[in-house]
């Protein structure tokens, strides 16, 4: 992506083209060149809108064997919306959600959830983006109180926001704790295709199973143009979401494109397929720079994201040649991979950080 | 359109085929060939979310050509998202909005706008689809006393649900009347192209000069794949919109995909020739189906809806063959033509109305 | 009331001093004696807040004795406030309310419950301030289509913002369209004991019998201080209530005192007796002016109201005088008695009209 | 306060009657007697509703002597209709509030807030119920991303929800901090008698040169029947502040009764008086209770809070036999004195604590 900011001149040293796609964001990659085809394929026959159609008859039937369950889908414009159509649907205006403080529907989706439902989100600390259950005991004891917020749904991401993934285990505690307490499990999957492909469990063991009551199955970061469906593994609660989802904006007119997408991405599982690539690219680039002196890889990458820190004007420096996001301590840096990202795109960006790493020492 | 509902037989009849496309909305129609060539062109090279891009860019340039004047701009996923973020970027959530009792953000957007806003729409009665100027004066006596909602926005449809058109003239003096009573004016354009081929005064002429603050600009019902732009004429307004965008869910990841199918409708005034296409079969549907006993063509179709009132048993035999939507009182009905209606479409709709018109006598 | 505005002068009359009580509204009298004592005397001993105190309990039992049925209530601070607890428990975020486009929740409540809850409020047109069935009927068309407003609730005034009264049949017949469309029926009662006082049926018949699913129990216009209550026929819509009952901000602290005062209008029927009251005084006052040459009387009271119609600057004269409500037609006044109002308020009244109305002509 | 919980027996030992005000809450007390015959002296004359009389006048002229500064206030009902108002006359829908986790706003009022504003409550832990100024600044980099919630006001409560005092240089340095980013201060008075008392600090100094924009004024736990006011020191902000107090349905009908109790109060500086007497027997309390083996005070009251700690089952039999709340943490209580508490109380209290503790050794 050589486009937009960045560029090769730093002054007192030469730098390379930054990489063509960005690591600034799975959601800085075009579209992959399947959904691209069945976009233009779904074009003919003319269709009525608003689901009406093969293509969202088709996403039912293929999400239903998917889970292998009755499940409910809503396809949607985007993430944010999926969220909000997903949590509103299990909620009560007058409840509450239990995530944690780093959860998108906290810090990257501008209150819409808040706003539209009206329910607050309670956040719990977290140190590698997991809610810890014993927050689910802790806040259920204000249940049944007016005067406390009432938690009724527990909201929890995979991959988290911090690039770990959730072990089929630990997602099945936390529903337990959440069912035995009365609440519902809300799973935003903007990125439940990187946690498919990084711990080879399916979405009946790593979802169904476990207790998930409703997920957001994120497209877009893996391939698509746009287009989230909201999956309702308690298909009862769909009823009242499809008021939610016309009313949160969310319902597209000419509907078929968005399922024409998704069934693109389930065929021959290319979700998973680009997800693994997206993942692999993630460790080249975290093995490639955690051999940089100046530069410190934080943990292991499970999925897609590579947490790193390093000094201030180094990361100021790498921005300004090919645009990443710094999170929020001082000195931390998210780079993320996708399905577009190339091992070509890995060298160059590898290629910058040494250079400008090797000018701090 | 030979998918979905309908089909060749009724019986005692043999019916033709349906038409390709759907006289049931414009937004059965699928996507212009130029729009889709457009969206494949902007798959590469990759590009920053958001709106951090050079499509983007580009687009706030082509509509301050478009209005001559500094506008600002949104690009929203669809229609009722448009609405929301618009009507919100003009209200404080104490206050209200005017409109005709058959706006669609009344009968047709399932209350988001009263839901994400807060806002109660007081809905004036109408015959033709346009509002009385006269509403305005006497709602705005209820400004100032903390008892009555406080009208702040007056909200028209361009074209109308009822297919009118305003004249320029009209939506001036609805202009002038709530900018002295304190209001802004808010229009709703997802047909705007359709007026503005229909009458053809341009956006600055029918918009800008007239003085709307904020409007909808429709792509999706034009030829568009999904998008709507809210144009804010009143620029400074844009500055809480960005945020109310963003809360609504209305905000593209990979934008540039929006933008891109904006362009194309823009280029060599495209969007003015689909508009144009449309009305002028609307118009050879009316006179075709005006000739047939038992139907009757209400009024003279201004732009590409036509209305027609017929016996109910024949409009459900005729909705069985090639469904269309009924409006709220018996023995209506609207057909709508787009884009993609062909000549061929209207003969093979006339000669299915033909067929069973003339059984019922 | 002589403080305030109004006053003895108008330029070549000797006016009278203006009545003790306004006609302004029934919420200009101030406390019925017996309770002001209920309030003095509940302020010993000391009690937990929030209902959890010996008043409140006996609350509930009279008015399970009341209705003869296990009613739930929730105590509030005021009218605007009980309607939107109720409807708020009757009530879906994407669900909305048919009621009369003069109903107290449309034009006196500032948008509250749309604010609140999110609901459109479906205004119909009415004559007299009464709902015509036919109404739920046409409304209820769109039950089931995301794209509509869903109606869920009706909402009905007793009496009437036009002072008139529903007759139990009338409510019966408004709530068996209501069920039979799958909705519920709310009653605005802020002025309910002036229906049970002109009409003689009592709760049981004119509420319970009828259908009616959830009410607000008015006492504010009928002598007490502040308060007013919701009374929940349908039980179980009182377990979500007490939740927006608290985030509607109208759970008191010191919850007694409201108990306390509805007990004390309970006892003895003194709640009918001050409604009575009010009724008579509205009657002898429209009988008094009716007689006067340049005012005319609206109807006949059916409970605490008298509509005049008269030129607008003997309105405008009269109201300088004693200030009352001009409703929104030219030359169109309300007059409203209440408990408090006595003979001589009337008399003094009724001079001054007539003073000022001999001047006309 | 020997009704409702609470009994003079626990097996195998025989305990005095519980005290005659509960510490449960300051709340659980009646109404100050210089209170109530205000509400009786205010029942003549009458007076139009809704603050167009002369105690409403009367109050905003006291309170602009009590600020020496053009204040505008809005009478309301209680604490958390208070605290939505003045709330939301500070924020646009999409904006949020900076707090402490403990915040009477976040734990207290079931969710008011963010269910009436939309907006999100970004809840800071903290040790002692203050506010780390450091959260401002750190809050303060999501401003103008869209995708971040945009903190626009600090919401801090004097005394605090764990009964310790901000001096008025802390409220100052936070208000700067507050001020310097673009935000507005909200202080939650609810107990503010109780700091002025305390420090004091006058509202002058505490509040007004300080820097708070805007205030609820409590006086419920200090003595009146119901009723708390917003004080707009930006007066500005009450215009539209006028509209979220009717929709937040806040507008007492008979408004006088709520200045006239102001009035009572703030007659001879009762207010303080009153506070300064709950002050005297928190510290009586914490004074006695800390001899007590088996009871440990947490901290020094600073106002009318004690706080202790004690093995989990004696505070369940204290409980039993004279309720009061148990805090979040096993084993921590909270015990509240008031202006009717009297030494009387005290010594009830200490001496059923010191029996049950006695028997636990």
């Amino acid at each position: 992506m050589r486009r937009g900011r960045g560029g090769p001149s730093e002054p007192g040293i030469e730098l390379p083209d930054p990489p063509e796609v960005s690591f600034a964001s799975d959601n800085a990659a075009g579209v992959a060149p399947q959904v691209m085809a069945a976009l233009a394929s779904a074009n003919t026959p003319a269709a009525l809108a608003y689901g009406d159609d093969s293509w969202t008859r088709d996403l039912i039937a293929a999400f239903r064997r998917l889970f292998d369950a009755d499940v409910e889908v809503l396809a949607c414009w985007g993430g944010t919306g999926a969220n909000v159509v997903g949590l509103a649907s299990m909620l009560e205006p007058w409840q509450a959600v239990i995530c944690t403080d780093q959860a998108h529907i906290v810090t990257d989706e501008g209150g819409s959830p808040t706003r539209f439902i009206g329910s607050m989100l309670l956040a719990e600390p977290t140190a590698d983006g997991k809610l810890d259950p014993a927050a689910i005991t802790r806040r259920s004891k204000w249940i049944g109180s007016v005067h406390h917020p009432q938690p009724a749904v527990v909201s929890i991401s995979q991959t988290t926001e911090f690039g770990t993934v959730y072990t089929s285990d630990e997602i099945g505690v936390l529903a337990d704790a959440a069912h035995a307490a009365g609440m519902l499990v809300h799973l935003d999957g903007a990125r439940i295709a990187n946690a498919v492909a990084a711990t080879g469990d399916d979405l009946i063991t790593m979802v169904r199973n476990t207790g998930v009551d409703v997920m957001t199955f994120g497209a877009t970061k893996n391939g698509a143009m746009y287009g989230e469906v909201v999956v309702y593994l308690r298909a009862d609660l769909a009823a009242a979401g499809r008021f939610h989802h016309k009313q949160a904006a969310q319902l597209p007119s000419k509907m078929r494109f968005v399922p024409a997408q998704m069934l693109a991405l389930l065929e021959d599982d290319l979700w998973v397929a680009n997800a693994a690539h997206a993942n692999a690219m993630a460790r080249l680039l975290a093995d490639a720079v955690d051999r940089i002196e100046g530069i410190t890889v934080v943990g292991t990458p499970e999925a897609n994201a590579v947490f790193v820190t390093a000094p201030d004007d180094l990361l100021d420096q790498l921005a300004r040649w090919s645009f990443f996001w710094r999170m929020g301590d001082a000195g931390l840096a998210r780079w993320m991979t996708s399905f577009a990202t190339t091992p070509d795109d890995v060298a160059a960006f590898v290629e910058g950080v040494r250079l400008l790493a090797g000018r701090q020492l």
